[in-house]
C-alpha cells in the first residue's frame, strides 16, 4: 500500500483567472476536500497559459511538496498547453495513448478523431490515466503530479476518483465567535498558540456595524487537542470579557 | 513621473484560504482591476502563514515582476507575520514607524496602545505607508512591495489608492458565444492566434444542457487589433456553421 500524501499544491494555468474573467474555483475546492482528509495544502499558483512558466513553476512545486494537481490547459485548442509543457518538464515525450485514441475513435468514430480530438490523446511518456465519467478525454498522472482538466464540473469528479491518495488523518475545525477587537486577546492568544504546536489557530477580524466581530479558528488532526485548545480560548475570552465590564 | 508597472504578482499569505475556510476574494478584485489598468497579473501565489515560506515567495515574486502585491498577515495577533517576514527578505529592520504610533495614540489613548496594536505600528525600515479611510493602521510600501490588508473591504479601498501606479493602457476584452464543440475549430483559431500575436485568444468550453456552448475570449490593448482578429473570429465560426449545416 502506497502511503497517502501529506502535504500538496495546486497549480492552476489559465489565462482567464489572472485576467479577472472568471474566479478561481477548482483550488477552493480541493482545498475543502484536502482539510476533510488531512493532506496539508502547502500552496497554490495560479500562472498563464506559458510554456515557461508551467515548466518552471511546475518543476519547483513537484520537488517541494509530496504531490502536485494542476489544473487547466489539456482541451483541444491552441492555448491547451499543459500536457505539453508537462511532458518538457518531465524530459519526457509526449506520446498519443492508445487507450484514449480507442475511447475517441469509438465515440466520435474514425473521421470525428479530428486533429483537436488527436491533441487531447496525447500525453507525458509514462503516465496512468485518471479517468471520470464526466469526459471521454482523461486527465493524467506522472510521477507526483496529477493533470486535471480546468473545466470545474470535470476538474471535482477527477480530483475525487483520487482523493484516496491524499491524506489520511482528517483535519477539524472549531469556530469561536468574539466580539471583543483582536488588539485585546492577540497577547493572550499567543501564549495559547505557544502551549497548543499541534493545533493551529488563526484570528480573523471583521466588523458587524461599527462594532468589532471576528472569528477565532481553531484545526487540528487532533480531536483531543483541539478541544483542550478551544476550552483555553473560551475562557481567556471569559476573563478578557469580564474585565472590561 | 515614474513609470507604471506594466506586471504585477500578488502572494496571499494565509491559512485560512489553504484550508478552505475561505474563498480568495482580494485576488480576484485586483486581477479584474489590472485587466481594466492594463498591468499584467503574472502569477498569484497563495501561501500559509510561515515566515520562511513568506520570505522566499516574496523574494521570488520580486525579482521576476515589476511590483508585487501582497494580502494578509498585518493584523495584531501571532499568525500577523507578513511585516516581520518582509523585513528579514529585504534584510532590513522591522521598525516601530513614529507616523503609525502617533495615529493609534490619538485614536486610541495612549493606554489604549496595548502590545497587540502595537505590533501594528512596526514596518520594515524604508517603508512608505499606504493610507486609507477604512482602517487606522496603513499598509506599507517597501521598494516594488505593496503590503495590503487580507480583510476584503480594507485590501480593495488600499489597493485603489494605489491602483494607478499599476499600468497604463487598458486591455479590452470581447465574449464570443460557440455552440460548437472547440475540437471543430481548434484547427482555425490557432491560424487565427497566429496571425495576431498582439490580441490573446482563450477558448473556454461548456454545456448548456447535452450541448456544447461555450466562449472565445479576445482580449488587447489594440482596439483596432481586438476588432480584426474578432471578425476574423465570427467568419472562421460561420464557414464551420455553414459546412455543419
Amino acid at each position: 500500500m502506497t502511503m497517502a500524501h501529506q502535504t500538496a499544491a495546486i497549480l492552476v494555468i489559465g489565462n482567464e483567472v489572472l485576467s479577472g474573467r472568471t474566479r478561481e474555483a477548482n483550488a477552493y475546492y480541493a482545498a475543502g476536500k484536502f482539510f476533510e482528509r488531512g493532506c496539508k495544502l502547502s500552496e497554490v499558483a495560479i500562472i498563464p497559459d506559458e510554456r515557461e512558466a508551467i515548466i518552471s513553476t511546475l518543476n519547483r512545486l513537484r520537488e517541494q511538496y509530496d504531490a502536485v494537481i494542476t489544473s487547466g490547459g489539456i482541451g483541444p485548442t491552441h492555448d491547451d498547453i499543459t500536457m505539453e509543457s508537462i511532458a518538457a518538464a518531465f524530459d519526457v515525450e509526449l506520446i498519443e495513448h492508445s487507450f484514449i485514441v480507442q475511447a475517441m475513435t469509438d465515440h466520435f468514430g474514425a473521421e470525428g478523431l479530428n486533429e483537436g480530438r488527436r491533441r487531447m490523446t496525447r500525453v507525458p511518456q509514462g503516465s496512468k490515466l485518471i479517468r471520470c465519467e464526466k469526459t471521454i478525454a482523461p486527465g493524467a498522472r506522472i510521477g507526483n503530479v496529477y493533470i486535471l482538466a480546468g473545466v470545474p464540473y470535470i476538474f471535482e469528479s477527477q480530483l475525487d476518483s483520487i482523493l484516496d491518495q491524499f491524506g489520511d488523518r482528517p483535519y477539524q475545525r472549531i469556530e469561536i465567535e468574539v466580539e471583543l477587537p483582536e488588539s485585546l486577546f492577540a497577547k493572550a492568544l499567543t501564549a495559547i498558540q505557544a502551549d497548543f504546536d499541534d493545533v493551529e489557530i488563526g484570528s480573523y477580524p471583521g466588523r458587524c456595524g461599527p462594532d468589532p466581530c471576528g472569528k477565532i479558528c481553531l484545526s487540528s488532526q487532533n480531536e483531543d487537542r483541539l478541544n483542550e485548545a478551544t476550552q483555553a480560548v473560551n475562557e481567556m475570552l471569559e476573563n478578557i470579557t469580564a474585565k472590561k465590564v
